[in-house]
């Protein structure tokens, strides 16, 4: 794979896209994007999503490209495009049938949470009082998606569920987009426990600015954000961190509603909100849309970092990592005798 | 109600009937069976079981009738019929939707199991190593259940989610088919603890003739059942106390893997059996089909049982305790209120 490093991979984002939301990802200089095609739809909703983007790359030819292996980003920078990487934000879209994962992979899905908030019925969700950890099924999956290559992302899980999965996982797994509990101790954010194990695994953290995540919310400054990278980085090293923006655009409240109570409850659950504030948090002023990636390269550079760990965490970390996550197992198996083979 | 005490109900059996089947229930005095529509079943797999069953309401209207409220049972024995009663032995048919329970209810459905063997999204299953209790959909769930008349069943749930399911529940629960594990340490059977709180908040326990919770399986003894029956009633109460026989006819193997391995793995799961014994097991020779519930009456005066508390043990604990579960409670509330009114 050509390593070129400068690239802008964001690890989540979760937009209402039409052709200028597109267009302000590439004239942001973004190269690829996760974007989330599920939050508690059931198999075949979430085919209807995916057959969505299917038209979507068909509308837009000029703007987007599907990526199903890594060197799909490099092709979608090299013809100007974003690479659209599929992913579920819970584990909802195969039901209870672990025949679906290779399904689903098939269909493009690379990057699946195995819980969103509440209990799957592989994983315990963050908003659990209990969390049990890693389930029967759970330990199924797993095993699946480490065959098919579909990234274990644990973003919204409790966390000895993740603990659990990083260390049943044969394969690195990633937090998408949270950030460090000891930055804010928001109930998604991260214990350093589970950051120290992510990092010492092989895995990805995506750093969030989604404004509950962050310290002082919408009013978090530049400087707060990429001296939080900094700290994180000296906890996990450098090469296990990126962007996952969780960057939601164009949405109004009932999406909102629909992340956060699916169908699971009949009164509203405001999630990270509350009654009172319960609507779309303001993004902060330096990160208001994905023209913003410059700002925080920029902050990053005034916080110290050399301009080969600011490529790594703007892209080519990401990149590196879904090489190895986004491959099936015999796949690496080939490339591993092969490799083999040659040394000797 | 009129309040006869001649009555037999199993709470719990999963049979796959035949016209010959339903006759020896009949023959044997059976007046109400709580059926089995579901395991792993989704909504619409679950509502055709339902369909099915209706066909069979057409087909052999001469043997049985529809269960919705507990005065159809004494309607069933008044017309020489088997009244059927359909539960759920898993959420799974809601999926994730707290809507689906009002829906299921209004297609007959008066009982449902939180979970069956493995973690759901509402509670844990006993085979689960680790039980993290009632999720926040499964608190939902039990509201709702509560509200609409539909029975919380526990049999095959882990301990802390059953006792975290009594206290939710506003009312009385069910474990339908299951024995103390002081009479054998089976995974499946109940605490002392989980009795007693069940006891305790008016709900029942229907003792199980399944081989693998009895003690010396399929060589348990007819007086080593009822003894079982009798320290349980000094335990929590003879009220307290039905059958649930658990009595599985007329399946092949592949149910059983059904039964045990959902579509949840991709390798076989033994169950309650193991690789060298994964076969249905042997009813023991007192019980081996719904003929046999004589042997039983027999085997309780045997050990010392008034004909008052067998009555009770044989069918009048679930046909009382049905009354109370199977109303919604609206139709409580009204009750109560027009006894108020009467009384003052």
């Amino acid at each position: 794979m050509k390593n070129d490093s400068r690239l802008i991979i964001d690890g989540l984002q979760y937009v209402n896209w039409t052709h200028g939301l597109l267009q302000d990802a590439k004239d942001g200089g973004v190269n690829a994007i996760h974007v989330t095609i599920a939050y508690w739809e059931n198999t075949s909703e979430a085919l209807a999503n995916i057959d969505a983007w299917e038209q979507k790359f068909k509308q837009w030819p000029d703007l987007i490209t599907p990526v199903r292996c890594s060197s799909d980003i490099l092709d979608a920078r090299d013809t100007d495009k974003i690479g659209i990487v599929f992913g579920f934000q819970n584990s909802s879209p195969i039901e209870d049938d672990i025949r679906k994962v290779e399904m689903l992979h098939s269909r493009g899905v690379r990057i699946m949470q195995l819980s969103y908030n509440n209990q799957s019925l592989q994983a315990t969700g963050c908003y659990e009082e209990h969390d049990s950890g890693i389930t029967r099924f759970g330990k199924e999956v797993i095993r699946e998606m480490n065959r098919v290559g579909m990234l274990i992302d644990m973003s919204h899980s409790a966390e000895t569920s993740t603990l659990q999965a990083i260390e049943i996982s044969e394969r690195p797994i990633a937090i998408t987009h949270a950030n460090p509990t000891s930055f804010f101790p928001a109930i998604r954010n991260k214990s350093d426990d589970v950051l120290r194990a992510l990092g010492e695994s092989g895995g990805m953290l995506g750093t969030s600015l989604y404004p509950f995540h962050l310290k002082q919310g919408s009013d978090c400054t530049l400087e707060d954000f990429c001296n939080m990278i900094y700290s994180t980085a000296e906890l996990i090293g450098i090469e296990h961190i990126g962007i996952g923006s969780d960057l939601c655009q164009n949405w109004d409240y009932s999406t909102l509603e629909w992340m956060r109570s699916g169908r699971w409850s009949l009164a509203p659950d405001y999630g990270e909100g509350s009654a009172k504030n319960r609507d779309w948090p303001k993004q902060p002023d330096w990160f208001s849309s994905s023209l913003d990636f410059n700002n925080i390269e920029a902050g990053l550079a005034q916080t110290g970092f050399s301009p080969d760990e600011i490529d790594k965490v703007m892209g080519l970390n990401w990149l590196n990592f879904f090489e190895r996550s986004f491959q099936s197992s015999d796949d690496l198996l080939t490339e591993s005798t092969a490799a083999t083979s040659t040394a000797t």
